[in-house]
Parts: structure tokens; C-alpha cells; sequence
């Protein structure tokens, strides 16, 4: 069984972040709003703005302190994703100066491919769906020994990836009450509830039609989940990572479900009333408070992450 | 001739908005980068994100200060505009549950005039041209008695632009060394230049399709130009403000102009590379350091105000 991740993992991955390539991840903004001026009944709303991560996701972090925790082969970095994740890498792998292949399914749209061609990685289109292009990529890995980089699993990915929480924490002084965060395979999750370990209420949230942490809770265990739905391309993984899993189960005290239309409606409401333009995936905070699903305290502050907004912009018109 | 604006009267400004209607007014996000996270040659970039406030542009300061600096009568408070500044006076006299009428020249879109309305205005559609709508505006405001509104030439309006200087050196706890700022009509560049006052180099950009102050600087006084080009809806005013003509004569150190190439590539770059939608008014700075108009020294820190996001998604696809 893997290692979980702790609070003294994420101090490390800060530390070693800081030791990597100059300018590459940035510092996102933390905007505090009154919960007023969105419209809800309680006392603050904290966005952090992480979808202007460098990438467009919060994946750069897990992905760059990855690729600077372990040894590079001369063959680079490999993976298998279609989205945020490969993006990411591909990015990393750029800023480091290493090489980098990305495995996606025929199904990935040719202007991701594109982005990950204009990002310097090697692009090999295999298979009719995502579990195709992942055997490839294992099958390539024991070819070339490259650094295999997986998208939530490893303990560095979900290390690296709790330093937003840390990072909030410093620009704020202190934490929200709660923080609502949206799961996929749980890499995002997994590092903010390490990193908040009781001190916070965290919350998880997922689409009901990608509901991969919620029915591992159900079950006891993490299972395998049918997956669809808006927020599919970034949500869509089909069980929760096992290091995730364990975290959660020790530090998240709920996880809820949000219909499609509530997400979708939340995204739009994001750019029209805000001017944020953000993918699905990071509308959920929102869609969780605009819904009732989630009903905070009249005095709590409550922490929003805006994960990502790698995003079709025809789709928040 | 018209009191210029002086740092005590933002200083004023920044009092009376705060008694204004709670959680209209958003303190925006100031984003401080290395120059090096742009691939610039400069210390540090800071983006304050005034995109993001409330109406989607920075009139909604200037507009509210001006209704709550002046008794408002029975029939409320009326202008002409297909603008930013039409936007933000509906947003505002809404909030304060007070009448407002909008002329607007046929040309304005119909999405324009539907935001107006969802905003609770009662929209005028009146004439081809602007000044056409304007002639109207104005007799219907001589039989109506409302309070008339100017996009930027009024103190209030000024003074209520120059908070968000204010805000940004709160932030920061400083000015930076220098600060780049779009103009139209120069209710913006009045503002921020009355509040730094020297303290800061403030230049001012503007489309070369559209040199209000340029031409103005260089005839030596207020003249009438011709405008047009990518920016032409939020910074095509034909004439420089009187306000801000006396402001910027003392307190602006440069005035640069842009060809709409690099403002439109700009444009898409905070896109691409930041994840910040923008309309083509807010991409000036960004646009003068990329094409090398404005060339920061190595120490230097250099501030963008990105003063909109009223934008059709479509152009930064």
C-alpha cells in the first residue's frame, strides 16, 4: 500500500518547487469576496484563482514536483492522458528541458494534440479509448525506461499538488472554515486535505455522473465507476487513486453530487456575473452553493478552488 | 473650466463609495508576477485584474461615485452610451433601486442593449451614429430633469477611477515604478494619474486608430479625431476629456500608441498564456511591452490595469 500523503510531504514539495525552474509555476491570486456579493448567505467566499495556473490547471504543480523528485532517464518523461494531466507534463517536461511523450486515445481532440505538440512533447495517438492508449504507454515504458508519470497516483503528484492549500493558507493568514473542492481521481483532493488535516472542513464534490469518490465511500473501497457527463475530460477517472482514497477517508467529511445542469449553469453564471472563465470541473464550488447542496453557515468562509479553464469558450457564451 | 481631480478628492471618493450599497463594488485582484512568467525583461509585472469587478469593467467605480455624489432626482439618472460605461450606470442605479434611461445609436449590438435591460434600464435606440443618441439623451434630459451621466468627463467620474490606483498601492503596500494605462477618453488614466501624482511614471497607450491624447499632446490642447479600429468600443471617444487633459499635462509622463496587430495578439496571449479573458481595451500594456513600444528598464516593476472583459468570447478563440 502505498505511503499517504502528510502535511511534512507538502512542506517538502513546496521547498523543492521553489528549487526548480525559475518562473515556471506562479503564485495564483486569492480573491475574498463577501458571500453577499454572489449572492449567498454567508459570511465569505475565498476563490482561489488557480485556473491561471501556468498550463491552465493546478496539474503543473503535481506534475513539475514529480519530475523533480525522481531521477530523468536520458528517454524523458511518458504518459498517458488526453487532458489537463498530459498538459501539464508536457509543460514541465519543457520548462526541465527533458523530453516527453504523451500517449491519448484517436477520441482526444486534435486541438489538445496540437497543445501538447506546441509544448514540445512527442504525440502518439493510440486506441479507441483512453485504457488502449494507457497499455501502449506501459508497453513503450519497458522499451525506453522513461520516467512513467501518472495523473493523481504517486505520492509526489498529490504532494505536489497540496501546495495550493498551503499556498492559500499563507496568501490568507489562516484557513476558511471549509473548502469545497471538486474530485476527479482525487490527486487535487488527496494534497488539500493533507495539507488541512482537520483544520478545515473539506468537502468533496463530484459530478453525479462521474461519482468515483462517492460511491468508493459507499462501498468502503475504492471501485470501478461508469464516467460521463460536462466535466468528464478533466473528472473523469474511474476510481480514485488509492493514495487519494486513504487521505480522504481520514480528512474529508463529506462528499456530494451535482447534476450537469447545475455545473453548467454555475460556469456561465462564473464568466457572466465575474469574468472567469473556467472549465467545468472548477464550477462545482459554486454550483454546490448555488444549488443547496451544499448550505454553509451564515458566519463561515468558505473556500472555493478554481481548479482549471482549459475550456471550449464557446461553451460559457 | 472644470476643477481638475486631485488625490484628495479620490481619497474623498474612496470614502463615500465605502457608504455606498454593501457588496456592489469589488476590491479586484492585483496579480504580481516576474516580468520573466511573461517572457519580459523587467523585475516584476503586476496585473491588477480590474476585469474583474462588478459590470466587467472599471466604470462601475467612476459611475457609482458619481450617483452617490449627487441628489438624484424622481427620474433618476440618464445617459448615452452602447458602452462599458452604459453598463456600469444601469448596474449602478440598480443597486441603488434608482430609474435609469440609455440612448443608444442603432449600431449597438442587440446583445448590448439586451444586458442594458437585463440590468433593469430603459432602453433608448435612437439615431445611426453616437451623437445622434447623445442630441436625444440630452433633450429627453432637459423635459425629464434626471441626472446626466458622462462616460468620463465629470470629477465624480474621475475621482471615482482614480480608487482603483488607491486600491492597487493598499495592496501592494506601494506603487510600482511605473504604470501603463489604456485610454479613451481618459476618465481611467485622470484618475490613476490624479492619485500617483508623480509618484509613479504613468504612460498612457492608446490605438493609433483611435489617439485622443496623442493628438491632443501634440496639437497642445483638446482636439476632435477620428476613431476606429479593434478597441474602438471602449476607447473610441473622439475627444480627450477636459478633466483629464488638465491631469495628464501635469502627471503623465508618456503617451504611446499601438497598432492593432499587437493589441489583438495580446489580446489572445493573456488568453492562451494567463487564462484571462479580456476585451481588446485591456490588452494595451501587455501589447506595449510585447512589441517593445514601451521598454521597462531590468529593475523595473511595471503595472497593467486590465480595465475590461466585456468581450465576445469568439475573438480570443
Amino acid at each position: 500500500m502505498p505511503a499517504a500523503v502528510t502535511r511534512a510531504d507538502i512542506e517538502a514539495a513546496h521547498a523543492r518547487l521553489r528549487q526548480g525552474p525559475a518562473n515556471f509555476l506562479r503564485t495564483t491570486p486569492l480573491w475574498r469576496l463577501p458571500g453577499a456579493a454572489l449572492g449567498l448567505a454567508c459570511a465569505e467566499v475565498w476563490l482561489k484563482l488557480e485556473q491561471l495556473q501556468v498550463s491552465g490547471s493546478f496539474k503543473a504543480r503535481g506534475m513539475l514536483h514529480r519530475l523533480l523528485a525522481q531521477p530523468i532517464p536520458t528517454a524523458g518523461v511518458i504518459m498517458a492522458s488526453g487532458g489537463n494531466a498530459g498538459i501539464a507534463t508536457a509543460a514541465a517536461a519543457q520548462a526541465l528541458g527533458v523530453r516527453c511523450e504523451v500517449f491519448v486515445p484517436t477520441i482526444s481532440s486534435p486541438a489538445k494534440q496540437a497543445r501538447l505538440r506546441a509544448l514540445g512533447a512527442q504525440v502518439q495517438v493510440v486506441g479507441a479509448a483512453y485504457s488502449e492508449a494507457l497499455a501502449a504507454c506501459m508497453a513503450r515504458q519497458q522499451e525506453t525506461g522513461a520516467l512513467l508519470t501518472h495523473a493523481y497516483d504517486q505520492p509526489e503528484v498529490v504532494a505536489g499538488a497540496g501546495t495550493l492549500a498551503r499556498e492559500l493558507e499563507e496568501q490568507a493568514g489562516g484557513l476558511p472554515d471549509s473548502l469545497l473542492v471538486s474530485v476527479g481521481g482525487g490527486g487535487l483532493i488527496g494534497g488539500i486535505a493533507a495539507w488541512c488535516a482537520g483544520r478545515c472542513r473539506v468537502v468533496a464534490l463530484e459530478p453525479a455522473l462521474a461519482p468515483t469518490l462517492f460511491l468508493a465511500r459507499e462501498a468502503g473501497a475504492p471501485v470501478d465507476v461508469e464516467v460521463g457527463g460536462v466535466a468528464a475530460d478533466s473528472l473523469g477517472a474511474k476510481r480514485i487513486g488509492e493514495i487519494s482514497w486513504r487521505v480522504t477517508q481520514q480528512h474529508v467529511q463529506a462528499a456530494l453530487l451535482l447534476d450537469d445542469g447545475a455545473i453548467r449553469q454555475a460556469q456561465q453564471w462564473l464568466w457572466r456575473e465575474l469574468r472567469l472563465a473556467v472549465e467545468p470541473a472548477a464550477a462545482l464550488g459554486l454550483a454546490a452553493l448555488q444549488s443547496g447542496a451544499y448550505v454553509p453557515r451564515a458566519d463561515e468562509r468558505v473556500g472555493l478552488v478554481l481548479c482549471g479553464a482549459n475550456v471550449d469558450l464557446a461553451a460559457l457564451a
